[in-house]
């Protein structure tokens, strides 16, 4: 069963008063980084996975993209999405993206930003996803970093005056779930090793572009808990390109 | 100035009596997948970096290679080298690997077993191997993972009974100089995020073909501490390919 927590009202009031969910790319910590990672977007097919509020298909479109695929499994989160954007080259679709049915080479792109750590079974999706892409097309994504999955509670070790001692890493080659608590609410999240989003992608005749773990920009310094980010590192980015058989 | 610790006496002892130095390869946890990674070595040149006691040179050799050269910054390694192997395809050379200076296209393949985090200046010496390397030559290295370097002690973190509860991580993305215990000795580490261990092999023109954090063989769980190797990544292997220009 799929866990569809954003459909959760506490957790998408929560998750609505996050920066990066007011501000939209511009505040999310990692954007600048993700963005030099994205391919030209002109005349492209796009689809992203778990699309949430739609930024990232915003954005493809805003460069050019001639369609753009946007799926998600929470509702509430398309219903914003598709507030934020009445562009007619954009389709928002509400679908877990482990039961997304296309034709071999239907995209020219597949994006996802942060929704990957929600899935349980990653090669099964690289699978697909190679089959969606035309050979020569980009996959990029964005995926909480193994060393904020692995142990589970994704937060610090404080001492007993409430500092940061370090962040722990354990249990990290036992893959699968973990009962994380995002927003002060139990989340469903799967950890992978790195080793397994790397292989899992060569084995699918993946090139390897970029592999870039984001630090957090010099300016969002100031933000709460954004300075500690440079003891973490808290997302991994990933960059390839569907080989040409 | 570069750390010489492998020819301190009390280091040098210490390090002769770990598994991995009585046993060779077969008693290194990594080596079975390492070999995995390792390229035909029949008819090739071959440039073991950082050899040490020269286990890989001779494994080369045996596989085919027609000249295997071995370098190492320390003379007591160099001397336990060049008494296992008597192999006339075989050459020892003590020299700080940031130091060799060969021709360009002079090696098939380089090699490198848990050395690079002993050198300072990583994308200067990967931008030396691109050159040392002929066309579709190949690039296979261990080296500590970032996970394990980061923090810098490189010990767990243990509860008041001396249990284990955690590997801790820290300074993640402050890259240099760790002072870090190994063998009970104090030796000078560089830590790297593996941002920079990849995208230095990207900007100098490799091909990525694999990257692999081993896990600990199952056969070799009962070793002393082994099982604990399952909660955190210890080492990183990559294998790479030089591009055709």
């Amino acid at each position: 069963m799929k866990e569809n927590k954003y459909d959760d009202q506490k957790f998408f009031e929560k998750y609505s008063q996050m920066t990066r969910s007011q501000k939209g790319l511009d505040g999310a910590g990692e954007w600048r980084e993700l963005e030099k990672l994205l391919p030209d977007f002109r005349g492209k097919r796009v689809l992203d996975l778990g699309c949430g509020y739609g930024w990232h298909c915003i954005y493809a479109a805003k460069h050019g993209a001639k369609l753009v695929e946007g799926t998600d499994i929470s509702k509430r989160m398309l219903e914003a999405a598709r507030e934020k954007c009445r562009m007619e080259q954009v389709h928002f679709m509400q679908c877990a993206m482990e039961d997304l049915k296309y034709d071999k080479g239907s995209f020219d792109v597949v994006l996802s930003s942060l929704a990957f750590h929600y899935v349980r079974d990653f090669p099964a999706l690289v699978e697909n996803i190679r089959r969606w892409l035309t050979p020569g097309g980009a996959f990029v994504f964005s995926v909480e970093h193994p060393v904020f999955t692995a142990e589970g509670s994704q937060d610090w070790v404080y001492d007993d005056k409430g500092n940061i001692l370090h962040f722990p890493v354990d249990r990290y080659y036992f893959e699968g779930e973990r009962d994380a608590v995002f927003l002060g609410e139990h989340v469903v999240k799967y950890h992978r090793t790195l080793t397994t989003y790397v292989q899992t992608l060569l084995a699918e005749g993946f090139v390897l572009d970029a592999l870039v773990e984001p630090q957090p920009p010099k300016d969002m310094m100031d933000l709460p808990g954004m300075a500690d980010e440079m003891r973490r590192p808290m997302m991994l980015l990933v960059a390839a390109t569907a080989a040409k058989k």
